[in-house]
């Protein structure tokens, strides 16, 4: 695929020509992603700097039906930004300012481009919090955690993304602009566009502004590691934390093949029996209080684990407890130079069988599996580990039974990473033709040309 | 108006006589509802038992082209459930199932039709937690909080019914029966149809089912009163308790006007020089926590009170300090025996603008105005009161000003009430005709007929 000559003598006319690229080499990295599902490199590349530049874009992209791609970091997982049928890249990376911390009403304003990470550090230095931290976010931005609907270990306590996106500036393909939403905490009018913007995946419209909600900032944090024998003595610890009514920050679940890849660097030593760990931390105000929580949750578990619970006595141990977790995927490539990572979610009790289920087959297909993820709201990431890519095809059917496994076990195809292009073929197994053929009438609305990111969330039609 | 005779006879067929009447005396009070916006009863009402007597109530007034108008315990304030344009009432008040409380997934599942307050008193029994709780939950439904996506005071700390819902059995006008959303607690396959369903007024389908988010229930809660010379010294009073760090679970304003309807009842005597007085309270499941939270809301605030903190010190004297706030719409008739309720929101910040320039409003055209509601987030609710029915529509025209001059403020017209009847006007005022017109197509989406409850949230066309 390529563009016509004018269609790129459109766009450097509509936006100067130090906003568009269509250099090869500088095109090739806006192809990939994190899902590692090939190279799709998109024909132009524009860069733009505010609502305006993406009103041009959608103008002369709907007069030569010529696709429109929105990227972001492209830190993704499953394929959202990839240009499957080429057309524009329409990367919001230069749209990168911090416009307003407000503390008096605990709210920001930002543009898409800014990097979730520098977003958190200026606003704890204000004191004030945000809690959603997807595990890229020192290379994700807010735009690409708005379009993911991103979530992260805190959600079990914070929630994810959506739960933070007051409002939004909004370009559609057909030009308008819209400002859904509020700057105020609560509002009702007319229908949540917010919440419909918020993990659509850049498949209705491209958002150029994002009001956030902001929390105070939590000024102590307790961090603790506890080791079981089974994956399902770790869930019956989880029930038991969760039903002592202490609601952690963190509960996260590593399974023995993800303990194993761990034990490799970490300098904690598990007991020889470990088949399963939780990483738990909780947070508040007052020290004593959120060490009395943490003291609760050791309390708790204590019956179900295997050896000790070790709480972090200072900042370098709680550092020493994640960087366990945070070397997982590097470990665990070491055990199989290849992986491909899933995120399933499930109704928490029925963590264990999904861990069971998953086990069974990668058996069955004669892979390894590694399972960690998000325990206290059930958002497991299923990794299957392999050697070589000749072996990808059977990882995929393997996958491909773990998604449905999890739809017939009562939960989700994607906890937090979107379907992309990487799940579309699984959508109507979990939510049924009716409610796919629902959707795509909705885009319709507001992309009436299907210029807008095609490809994506919805299966190709026969 | 009145339905065509084989309207009726096609219903009683499709569902049976005993769920279907045409009885005036029977029609009178599902005319009405908590919004004193006139009377506007319906021409048949249908009691349906599930879904599938929902599905049939589209089948034949999409064939006859009449109206329907979903209702639950007609307890909204903003005319949703009125039957503008007669036809019928589909009341879900049979449909009264708590399905299920799954503790270890904290989840339920309930039909629309549940009392709030019989669904709270249910899940506390099981230990477990449901926030949301409008001022009406002894009377209102689950259902109806989902077509408002009602709020609350503790809606500060633990956010609206939004929040909390996860999924929804929905009948769609046009016969299709979609279950959106997820079991699990995470999931973002797809568009997120169910928060476009929360808050949609009933105009975009029948919510027949609904899986519901549940918390621990915190075991503990403080309850403190404080008066303030201002609403000024209020307001400042609350930035510096959330900047504390801390989020009561309610953080509720009281105006001059209130105040003194509130003097009439109370057993708590407010120092003279009181004019605003703000009812905070913190939870938790270590009462010393709990209370420690307090002491440092009472810390924070002291150097603008006017008077001593009173913290309630044991349950009665809790309740006491409820029944102030409680008895306060009755108190208010007997300070002018008519009123008309506002609710907008604005950026916290703002309040004490909103609370003087809604005084002027009040004071230019003759009427006393009483404010108070959820400060925390902004959530006011401003009383128009008034002595004779003839004065209403100049407390119509104060009301247009109040609700302009709250988006004026950078706020919203409704923050948990909704639109429907009252407010359609002002819509596009707060988010333009543009929007307002997206709008309109996503619901021809859902309603292709213009047969679900026309006439709400969108104004009528010139």
């Amino acid at each position: 695929m390529s563009l016509a000559p004018e269609v790129l003598e459109a766009l450097v006319r509509a936006l100067g020509p130090e906003k568009v690229s269509a250099d090869r080499e500088r095109l090739e990295p806006y192809g990939r992603d994190e899902s590692e599902l090939g190279l799709y490199p998109p024909d132009a590349l524009v860069l733009a700097a505010g609502a305006e530049d993406v009103r041009r874009v959608f103008e002369v992209a709907s007069r030569h039906r010529v696709p429109v791609v929105p990227v972001g970091a492209r830190s993704g997982k499953s394929g959202g930004t990839l240009a499957l049928r080429g057309g524009i890249a329409l990367s919001l990376e230069r749209m990168d300012r911090i416009l307003e911390i407000r503390a008096e009403d605990l709210t920001a304003r930002v543009e898409p481009g800014v990097i979730t990470g520098r977003f958190q550090a200026a606003v704890e230095a204000s004191g004030l919090f945000y809690p959603p931290d997807p595990n890229s976010l020192d290379l994700c931005t807010l735009g690409g955690n708005v379009a993911e609907n991103a979530g992260g270990p805190r959600a079990l306590k914070y929630g994810v993304t959506r739960e933070y996106v007051l409002g939004l500036e909004v370009v559609l393909p057909t030009g308008e602009v819209l400002r859904t939403g509020k700057r105020s905490i609560k509002g009702v009018a007319g229908y949540d566009l917010t919440a419909l913007f918020v993990g659509s995946e850049g498949t209705l419209g491209v958002v150029t502004g994002i009001t956030l909600k902001l929390l105070p900032r939590p000024r102590h944090v307790a961090t603790a590691l506890v080791c079981f024998r089974s994956v399902e003595d770790a869930s019956r610890a989880v029930a038991r934390v969760l039903s002592e009514g202490v609601i952690p920050r963190c509960l996260e679940l590593l399974d023995d093949v993800a303990l194993r890849a761990c034990a490799r660097t970490s300098p904690f030593r598990f007991p020889e029996e470990a088949g399963a760990a939780l990483l738990v931390e909780t947070d508040g105000n007052d020290e004593e209080q959120v060490f009395a929580e943490i003291a609760r949750v050791a309390e708790a578990v204590a019956g179900d684990a295997a050896g000790e619970v070790i709480v972090a006595q200072n900042e370098a141990q709680r550092r020493e407890i994640w960087e366990t977790r945070k070397y997982l995927s590097v470990n665990l490539k070491a055990l199989h130079p290849r992986k491909l990572s899933e995120d399933v979610a499930v109704p928490r009790s029925r963590i264990p069988e999904m861990v069971a289920v998953t086990r069974e087959i990668g058996r069955r297909h004669g892979f390894e599996v590694a399972t960690y993820g998000h325990a206290g709201d059930g958002n497991l990431h299923a990794n299957v580990l392999f050697d070589a890519e000749e072996e990808r095809p059977r990882v995929e059917a393997a996958v491909g039974e773990v998604l449905r496994a999890a739809v017939d076990l009562g939960g989700t195809i994607t906890g937090e990473h979107g379907v992309g292009l990487a799940k579309r073929d699984f959508l109507e197994y979990e939510q049924g033709a009716e409610q796919v053929a629902l959707q795509r009438r909705l885009k319709a609305v507001f992309d009436p040309l299907g210029i807008l990111n095609p490809g994506k969330i919805f299966p190709e039609r026969g």
